[in-house]
């Protein structure tokens, strides 16, 4: 049987990613061994961070190079199986990669225990969710009152984030690109205000919108909007570099100039990777998957169709096209 | 009687402080009231967070405006006393300011304990060595046998930051303008290496000297330092934001264009003010004191002479002209 694949065909360090950075491929399936899954892959999902491990940057979420097949988290239904731990029809998840077929030992492979539901397991109960609620609450350490800001905050982590914020207690402004995506925020996710940064300068609304100031900043794009917030970030303030989006598109990007005012307001910024919180993630999804429950996070998903758009479907992220999670569905 | 000053005449936000930024000035003494205390400036101290008083950014140590005696700390001997506190004689430290005499209340003044060390309190056991004190070990977080390297280690805050990072048993690189000061920071401060800015590439000389990477980093330059250093930075990695004395001299100073890699490092990069430690002064003046004793903690100062040297004497810090802490006598 044949299994269809993309795989990494450039390495996008210092530009953005391209089309021609995958090449389609294929192959014929080798027989499953001993202790492994066959698993046909129904949704794969997408994140910025897949750029970066195209970067193959050392210590970051594993790396891959040229000629390997994408990586990339996913749900399929088990179709042949050499192992106790799972059997034809179960729907799992793990690192199905940019291909139709993903052959794995079953000790990489999680169950979703909810079938009804799967696609949360790779956004809000999946490292989606976890990033934005570690990012957030270990890092970002909200208090009740705060102002909170979230860049990208129409993103799946962004959007999370900002929603965790709220249910802390906090005022939450968050950035987005164009009207549809800020009504989303103060609309359905009951963000307390939203700065649309196509059609607004974000340095100007922020001055009206958070006139006390910033206590948290949660940075998803980096850029302008890193830029802008850090000049306006009250004593003690904590800025949580979740991701940055603005910088995977330039050559060269810039620093943040006004990094130095974390001195005079005696700030902290600090980046973080979801791996440092294993043992809680279990904590962590079940207060997520309550939240979920009970109308508290509400999420919004992008599913595009069809092997043959895998590659198009991670450009949309870099050009902001998503609203919520990014993902899409092989069959 | 006549007292001589030195007016701020300029806000130098956005350029490097000039001589022009000051005016002379020469005002009548008043009568002394109750309870206030007439001094005879002896020694001035000069620090860079001086340029940042004369910018005027609210919660930063205070703020000048234009008319105002240039502020700084100093020390100088009673010559008129209305206040049990002081007797005519007495030594005293406070904000004497840009000025032959200080006509101040008794309880803005300290008295210097030990006159034969006096200018101690102006270095070691002032603010310089506070901050260096807690900038490194509260927010740099120091463990024995990690990497710390420290940015403008020849000045006043970073030379005394490298040596107490020795103290902890840890492997210290400092960095300094011209074969001089980099002798000094091995061969008497007993640094482990100093990298010539002048002469070396940072960028290089940090891959040779710390092939295991930076584990802290003490920043009182910004710039290009910052940056590079950044790229080196290890897994949990503290960058102390203590000084950005590079940006100083810039319109339009850049941020770090690798501020990213604090995410792919989990690393925190902060910035903190003296006076967030105030109730913890005594206990750190002591160790500090006996550090100094013991010859842990060695120091040099770079004295210039007489009154009407002192906005040129400013100056020095901004061209790294001076080894060590930058004073002067005013007779």
């Amino acid at each position: 049987m044949k299994n269809r694949q993309w795989l990494i065909n450039g390495n996008p360090r210092g530009r953005a990613v391209a089309l021609s950075d995958f090449t389609h491929n294929e192959v014929d399936l080798a027989p499953l061994v001993d202790g492994a899954v066959r698993v046909r892959t129904r949704w794969l999902s997408f994140d910025p961070s897949q750029k970066g491990q195209m970067e193959n940057i050392a210590g970051y979420a594993g790396g891959n190079t040229v000629g390997d097949v994408m990586v990339a988290r996913g749900i399929g239904e088990v179709v042949e199986s050499r192992s106790d731990a799972f059997a034809v029809g179960d729907l799992v998840i793990g690192n199905l990669r940019w291909q139709e077929y993903a052959t794995l030992p079953a000790r990489e492979l999680g169950r979703v225990d909810d079938p009804d539901h799967a696609t949360d397991y790779l956004g809000v109960l999946g490292s989606t969710g976890l990033t934005a609620y570690f990012g957030l609450l270990r890092v970002g350490c909200p208090e009740a009152g705060d102002t909170v800001v979230v860049s990208g905050a129409a993103g799946a982590v962004g959007s999370v984030a900002g929603q965790i914020a709220r249910i802390a207690g906090c005022r939450v402004v968050g950035t987005a690109g164009g009207a549809e995506k800020c009504a989303w925020l103060t609309d359905e996710l009951r963000f307390d205000a939203a700065i649309d940064y196509k059609h607004e300068r974000i340095k100007t609304r922020l001055a009206e919108l958070c006139p006390n100031g910033v206590d948290v900043f949660f940075d998803n794009v980096g850029g302008e909007a890193l830029n802008d917030t850090l000049a306006r970030i009250n004593t003690g303030a904590r800025v949580v570099i979740c991701g940055g989006i603005a910088r995977y598109e330039e050559a060269k990007p810039a620093g943040p100039a006004n990094y130095f005012n974390i001195v005079f307001r005696q700030a902290r910024m600090e980046g973080f990777l979801l791996n440092g919180y294993e043992r809680e993630y279990e904590a962590a999804r079940a207060r997520l998957r309550t939240w979920l429950d009970q109308g508290e996070i509400r999420c919004r998903e992008d599913i595009q169709q069809g092997f043959d758009n895998i590659p198009e479907t991670l450009l949309r992220l870099f050009r902001g096209a998503n609203v919520g999670k990014q993902l899409l569905a092989l069959w």
